[in-house]
Formats: C-alpha cells, structure tokens, sequence
C-alpha cells in the first residue's frame, strides 16, 4: 500500500476496499481511471467498472489494465452492480444530473465533476444524499486539485464568511495570462490553452463567465448559507479582451483576471455577486497566479483573509479532487455530508460602479 | 441559528445539539468559550461545562454568560459529566496528552490545541481515538485559522506529496516581519508581538524554531505517511537575527522568514526535514505573508503547487481552529478519523549546503 495512505482498523467498517463504478470514459474519466489502476493508487480503492456510451469502441484502445475492468453501455448496469460509489465524468451533454440522482437513489455514494450539476441541482441532490445515508461529494468540480470545498464547507466551518474573491475558471486564467506573457490575441491564446489540455474545444463558458458563475453559486452555498442561482450572478465575458488590455495593464504595474466576487450582508440579507475581467495588481494573490491555476481568497468574520491557490483546469487536477474525495468516502462510508441549509438572500446585486471602474 | 450553519436531518445521528466542555481557561480557552457563547455561535454546538484549575477564581471574573456554566477545578469531572466531546486548551505546564487520553478513554471526543501533544503523542493518540469510536481533532494546533490538516489530510488525500514549505509559526512571522518593516531590533518586535496577541510573554519555542519543528513533525505524518519526531527536524534558531541581516537582504530584493521544509523521496525512503531563518524573495509567497500569517507550498505528486496562507498567531485565530473542529464532530459523531499508518524514514537529513547558503 501507498506509503501516505491511511487505512482504518480491522473492526471498523472501512476495512475493505472501496469499490468504484466510473461512467465516462472520455479524457477526465480515463484520467481518473488511469489514477485509481496506478501503482500509487489508494489501496482503499478499487475500480471495477466502467460505463460509457460508446464503451465497445473505447474498451479496446485503453491500456491492459483499464480493458481487463468491466465495461458497459448501460449507465443501470452500474446501478445493479455491486460497487459502493459511483464516479460522474460524463460530457456535457449527457443527463449527469439523472445519473447522481439514479446513483444516490440505488444507494450508491457519488463524486460528481459537474460544476453545472452542482450549481443548478447541488443542494436538491445533497439532500437526496443525506436522506439515504450516502455521500455526495464534488471536490473536483469547484476546484480541481485546489481543494475549495474542503476549505469552505470544512476548514472554515462555522465561520461567518463576509467576502470572496476568486479566479475559478483554470481554463479563462491560462488564456489570460497567457495573452499577458507573449502579447498574442485571444484566439492564439485559446488554442495554446487547448494544446496543452487547459481549455476544451469550445471555451465559451470559461471565458464568457459562465462557468465561474456556475462554480461562485456553489461556494455562496457554503460560504454564506445562501441559495443562489448561477443566473442572479452577473457576468462580464473576457472574450472580447485585447492585447492592448493587457498593455496598458502593464502601464500600471498590473494585468487583467476574469474575477468573481460575492460579498453577503448578513445584516440587511444583500448579496453581491460578479464574475468580470478585472484590472488586478501584478503583486496581487491573482497577479501571481498564472497558468492554469485559480485562487482564491476568503474573508471572515473570525478568520480574517484566508488565501488558496492551485491548479484549477485539466483532467490530471480534477482526477487529484476526485480521488480525495474517494479516499474520503473509503474511509468512512457511513459518513454524514450534510447538506447546507440555505436561505434565500434578500438581494441580489451586481457589480458597484467603484469596480466596474477597473473593470476591463 | 446561524445562516451559515449546516444541520443534518430529524433522523440523523445529528440532530441533537452536541455537547461541549472545556478543559483550560486562559486566553485561549477563554477565547474559545466566548466564541460558542455568542449570537452567531454554530447552533450545532453547546458549551456547557469548564474546568481550570484555578475555576473559582475565574468564574467570577468573566462575562455573565460564561460564568453561569457548569464551572470546576477538577478535570475528572468533565469525564464524568454528559458532554460529548472536550476541547484541550491548556497551559504548557499542565499534562494536556494525559486529558487528551483520559477524554477518549471516557468516550469522549476530543479537539486538542497543543501542537507539542500532536507531535509527540499524535499518532498514538489517533489510533486511540479510532479504536474508541471516537474523533481527536487537532486543526488549530498546527495552521490556527489556516486550515492545513484538511487541506493535507482530505484535500489531498491520496495525494503522493513531495515537499512542504512553510512559515509555521505565526508568532515567528509576526516578529520577522516587524523587523523588515520598521528596521528594530528583534526584542522591540518580540515586545510588539506579545502586546498584539501574537506571542507568548516567552517567545523562545517560537523564535528557536521547536514549534516549527513540531508542527512539521505532524504533517510529515500526514503529507508523506511518516513517524517523525520533532527531535529529527533540524532546527536553526531565528533568536540571533537583526536589524543589519533585514537591510542586506533588502538589497537583494528579499527578505528573511523562519521556514520549515521536507521534502521525501519515496523510493530512497529519504527524508530531508528542517526549519531555518532564510532569505526569500519579497515577492514570493512567504515574502508577501507578513504579521501573524503562516503559508504554505505543498508540491504534490499529481496536484502540482498548492498554496495557503491565513492567520497562524493569537487566540482568535485558534477559535477558528477549534470550532471548525466542534461543527465537524457536531456534524457527525460517528465519524471515522482514521489514525495515519506510518513508516519510519529509512533516513533523515538536515539542512543541505546548498540551502544552508541561503540561511540567516
């Protein structure tokens, strides 16, 4: 076994492997595969089925030890088949939300990779999971290897959270900074960002600020207790972003960063919450912050400013939340994630006038 | 209740408030108490009994709320009473590793603050706890609001870590920092430090490197799955820095921090483990980390660089710490925390050269 793994006792309920059912074998399934068939693999875990639309073309070009797992094109064979936790790498056009309902519904813990699932559907399904004793647990899709959740709904438990600030798109940060290091236009930094497996085909999302929003929404849940929408969240697209931007950035010691802010007024109940391109510092926790990396910064009422950064896009980092979640759930299956109780806030605004000021 | 708490359902293990009794009450503990006290306390959470050794003089002396607890001078008493979990919260005189045994011995579950219990009886300690059905929670002993453990021991579990950097002492930092900014001697800073909070009248364990060193024993268990005691972490004393070594490393664009490094290489089985007064760049990560904050670099075999940084000093912080721990246990008692499984390193180093030519 892995020298830094951790096993639980004889007698306890986590002393068998772990047995993991994974549907989607695209480029982050097969990551996440590759991760849980590797020497360095959790000994807790042990993956043995894959499903997957096209599951009779894919099977044979996998490696050895991938093919020799049991594949299938029905989602319910997973459903009926003996694993503990199901793993939701699906594409975007595949019902992911149906498959972590069906999952938890025939009593198997989830970790789902989803932001939009967990943006549009999280807390209905985190009660569904609690409900039926069973874990939901979405590292990946807020932070990828950055581990924003833990942060939030764990280390920071129980904290009044007033403010954050976050670079959440991985994909949006590597084009920008990238188009701040070689002067390029954006489309030049989009296909550099998808060559090197930062961005999908299509980036719309993580430069139009959907995917931001969709992950912002999620952290208000845990950060603040509220339920918000993706669409209450305004949002400024960086697609139209120039080198002349970052030029004149540069002028003032600074650079450009699609930010997302949400700041809750326990108060009066008002929430303020954006996603914009921003002028920032180049000293700034998001200044340094290049690549396909995202930050994060949290303030509290206690805590003061708690700061995170890590990589946030590519399928190697989302497989990096998708095991700490599954070791988590191998090591105590019978764990209770409760679900946030949440309220609705009293307001919504967007972006103030003082910040669309360094808006770009 | 608070609107950023989490309750688990009606039918959970959860659903009774969770019953909190403290042993020690200095700052600290009574930092704690006032925090599970006040309006915007996890209403999860229910402070009910203290114990103090001098608690007849206290009592009279603190807020009204405090002092209609159930107060006493006899820590055998908690054991005996119906809380369910004890906070650790003692001075350094006082035998905190026997409370934190007895506690789990009695059934209760425990959150330890003495980062030299952790280090010195964690892993035994842990083991107990799991053994007994029981949580021992320790946060707050090694990041005070930064939550290190769990970005370790969760967020990046499965992780095959490589190297840790950190500032580990927020006392430490808060001096350094002070230094470099207004050009005093290390006493001045000291004597700064101690009137914010930040230090303890005696600073020595801070300034001498031992609390780095324990804290980096711990997470050494953590991060590589190893038994380190903080006696084989070299250590080199930040008590002799001055004014002049700040001015020449501002020369060089940097200043001076009281780092903590490991780094392990798995198949060797070798461990590289110490803490040194060091020139870091004004712009690096440590650099930027100035007053009561602590940072951390952790480089992961497949998460890349993850970066922390939050408030590490003073007794607020700690809270922090410690009713992350609280809502943690408030959420699930049951859970299961699984004492780490460590090997000893087949060999330990110190400082190398090349990193001695840095040092202070």
């Amino acid at each position: 076994m892995g020298l830094n793994s951790f096993q639980t006792s004889g007698n306890s309920p986590g002393s068998s492997r772990c047995r993991v059912g994974l549907v989607g074998a695209g480029a982050l399934g097969l990551a996440i595969a590759r991760r849980l068939t590797a020497a360095d693999s959790p000994s807790s875990l042990h993956l043995t089925h894959i499903s997957d639309r096209r599951a009779r073309d894919k099977q044979p070009r996998v490696a050895e030890t991938l093919a020799a797992l049991t594949w299938t094109e029905r989602f319910d064979d997973l459903l009926t088949s003996d694993v503990d936790v199901i793993v939701e790498a699906v594409s975007a056009s595949e019902p992911a939300s149906d498959y972590v309902r069906a999952a938890l519904l025939a009593g198997k813990s989830v970790v789902a990779t989803s932001k939009l699932v967990m943006a549009h559907h999280g807390p209905a399904l985190l009660g569904l999971a609690e409900r039926q004793g069973r874990q939901l647990r979405f590292g990946a899709a807020i932070g990828g290897a950055l581990p924003i959740v833990r942060l939030l709904a764990d280390g920071l438990a129980g904290e009044g959270a007033r403010v954050i600030d976050a670079t959440l798109s991985g994909a949006a940060n590597a084009v920008m900074s990238r188009m701040d290091e070689v002067g390029c236009d954006i489309d030049e930094a989009v296909a550099d960002a998808c060559a090197r497996g930062y961005a999908d085909a299509d980036p719309t999302l993580d430069l139009n600020g959907a995917d931001a929003a969709a992950k912002l929404a999620v952290m208000c849940a845990f950060a603040f207790g509220l339920r918000v929408a993706p669409a209450q969240v305004e949002t400024r697209s960086a697609e139209r972003i120039r080198p002349e931007n970052f030029r004149k950035a540069r002028l003032r010691q600074g650079t450009i960063r699609h930010v997302a802010h949400a700041e809750y007024d326990r108060e009066r109940g008002a929430l303020a919450a954006w996603v914009a391109p921003l002028f920032v510092p180049q000293a700034s926790l998001f200044g340094v912050t290049t690549g396909p990396r995202i930050a994060v910064r949290i303030v509290g009422s206690h805590a003061g400013e708690v700061t995170a950064a890590g990589i946030g896009a590519g399928v190697e980092a989302s497989a990096v939340g998708v095991i700490s979640d599954l070791v988590a759930i191998g090591r105590d299956r019978a764990a209770i994630v409760p679900a946030p109780v949440l309220v609705d806030p009293r307001q919504v605004s967007g972006i103030s006038d003082l910040q669309l000021a360094e808006a770009v």
